[in-house]
């Protein structure tokens, strides 16, 4: 195989396509990206945790230390009615179709393509280091967070952080991701006292019980949002009683929620409120919480406003600082060094026919070289 | 087969108990009320309708028309743990056990023997009929409800009808019931649309919806009650969204309630209050109500009068007239003339070892011949 000429993205991002590396599944993408990688003076530190692929490469060994975060698995390719095989790593009319070409392989080749361009003209001044990981769209259990261990314990730790998820509404260049809200599951059990509904005296309806609570829970927003962040969100997402019987009221009602968060809150403060609606509404009950994700913000500063002036000066728009959406791993990075998300439009990830214009994978290598050069001066 | 002496109620009920005639299955019970009621004088006709025995007796052709209404079917045996078989009709120390002997094989047993006492002195001076079902503990369509359509059509109208329903809690004589609450059941679909749990702006979740509905309809009471019954009720039996995943505000949510209601609603009004309360708080819904009962009440009168001093004269005790409890056949029979409620204690019904002391039978057959001889004078 001829290397493929790393000063352009499309090549490595198809050559990653066609590793099916559906989560935790790695088929050779890792690889393929450590041997690019040791080609262009990186090393390449493969970190395999449990069943999960993941890397950290690194150039250089002074400050300033730009880092480089992304994953090389993807989601199932899911039912058919691709336009162009999954893993083919196909272009037809300027656009590469494939699972990962915009979630998140493109950026990925996108960041070595500006590396290759940066260090076209001789060793950094600082260090360049790039952490992949192979298991973002699963469990995320020994993925970035393991590798995020390894690196605090062995004194890899970046100045500051690029995370190359798809940020992008419509256009490259409209939105910079500075934070994310925080995420948290609850599970409540309401118990009460089963009965006939001739006689409800007799009995203690937990359904009555539970509806008070979620109304409680639901009635008035969670804040009004802040500085740079919408207002928190709580969704009642299940309430399962499960009672076939239209003539007994039942022992026991369910119901699941999720909260999103933003800055205002943490995991302990809403566990906390969660527990004292409950303590008023509830009677006898349980409370089963799973924080996903904390909160995060990295502050306006001197790194990310040239992160923001890379892509104001390559794609010509100002593009906005954002918090909405999803978790991402940037959540784990966050508690390591400022972090911040760009990569391309994502209008298309995780559906069928995934695809990216070849044009957006170049720019987007304009862009990640643009960073390398204002920041590692 | 000896005929059974007529005036002591115990072989008769005897005989019924040994028929097993769990709901629809007849299992001769019918036909041996109907020899011992042709025996006694009565004119029977044996109503068949679908896979149920009814039957229709009557005595006399003037008024004053007294009419009892019970029912020869039983709930089934149920689990292991009877110390006696439930369908021997065993006596020990005192005590008839079997299935029927107080829901109501007891009763319609100590009504024939009140009949027998009655006419042993001639013919009545005006009208006994009984009315007995082999579908009470059933669906209840091709039971009581049909047999009164005939009895209309026939031109059987009593002016009195008493059931033979347990109505005591723990002593024979505590209480008479005059009227029933109402029954209705309502199932409510609220529609939303799905979406993720992230982009709650993008989504509009029906389980919040529901929760505002549920909250108003469970808000206040629906009464605080009339004069003659305990406020009405409303339970909400079941709520079933049914949604596994976390991260998703699911489509529909649905909830399943049950109303008791006493004389200030009717089964009409109460769905157009459910209307009204979806109609503010639910956006798109669906509401399926079937009312399984009117709630009905025998105001006090003459022949009302005569049961009370029945059961005062007999029993020593001022029962009390009350309106609780689940539905009864009395709903039905409501629509066609007065009719009032008065049997054995219930404590034991529908469990294992369901009995009676014979010597209730015998006050209760008693009482009824005290009713007899008042009313037919
Ligand atoms: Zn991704
Ligand atoms: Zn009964």
């Amino acid at each position: 195989m001829t290397p493929a000429p790393l000063h352009d993205p499309l090549p490595l991002a198809q050559a990653l396509i066609r590793c099916a590396s559906v989560t935790p599944a790695d088929a050779g993408a890792q690889a393929v990206l450590a041997e690019t990688l040791e080609r262009l003076g990186f090393t390449v530190t493969r970190l395999r945790f449990g069943e999960i692929e993941n890397l950290f490469a690194r150039i250089g060994t002074a400050g300033p230390h730009l880092c480089f975060a992304g994953h090389t698995d993807v989601v199932p390719a899911g039912d058919a009615g691709w336009s162009a095989g999954p893993f083919d790593g196909t272009v037809r009319d300027g656009m590469l179709y494939g699972r990962g070409a915009c979630d998140m392989k493109g950026a990925v080749a996108a960041f070595v393509a500006a590396c290759a361009g940066h260090l076209a003209d001789g060793p950094p001044r600082g260090s360049i280091s790039l952490l992949i990981t192979g298991d973002e769209e699963g469990v995320a259990i020994d993925g970035t967070a393991r590798v995020l261990e390894w690196m605090a314990e062995a004194g890899q730790v970046p100045d500051f952080c690029v995370v190359g998820e798809p940020t992008n509404p419509a256009r490259l260049g409209e939105m910079i991701k500075i934070g994310r809200r925080g995420s948290l599951n609850a599970r409540i059990a309401v118990h009460g006292r089963q009965g006939h509904v001739a006689y409800p005296h007799r009995a203690d309806n937990p359904v009555h019980r539970l509806v008070h609570v979620l109304s409680a829970l639901t009635a008035a927003p969670l804040d009004a949002g802040s500085d740079w962040f919408e207002p928190s969100s709580l969704q009642v997402t299940s309430i399962d009683v499960g009672n076939p019987a239209t003539n007994v009221i039942p022992a026991i009602a369910r119901a699941a929620l999720n909260i999103r968060f933003n800055d205002r809150h943490s995991g302990a403060t809403l566990t906390a409120w969660l527990r004292a609606v409950l303590a008023q509404h509830a009677g006898q009950f349980e409370l089963e919480v799973a924080v996903s994700g904390e909160s995060f913000l990295t502050a306006p500063g001197p790194l990310l406003e040239r992160l923001q002036a890379a892509v104001h000066g390559v794609t010509g728009l100002e593009p906005q600082l954002d918090t909405g959406g999803g978790t991402s791993d940037a959540r784990f990075i966050s508690r390591l060094c400022p972090v911040a998300e760009f990569g391309l439009v994502g209008s298309t990830m995780h559906q069928v026919d995934e695809r990216v214009p070849v044009e957006d994978l170049r720019q987007l290598a304009r862009v990640y070289r643009h960073l390398l050069d204002t920041v590692l001066t």
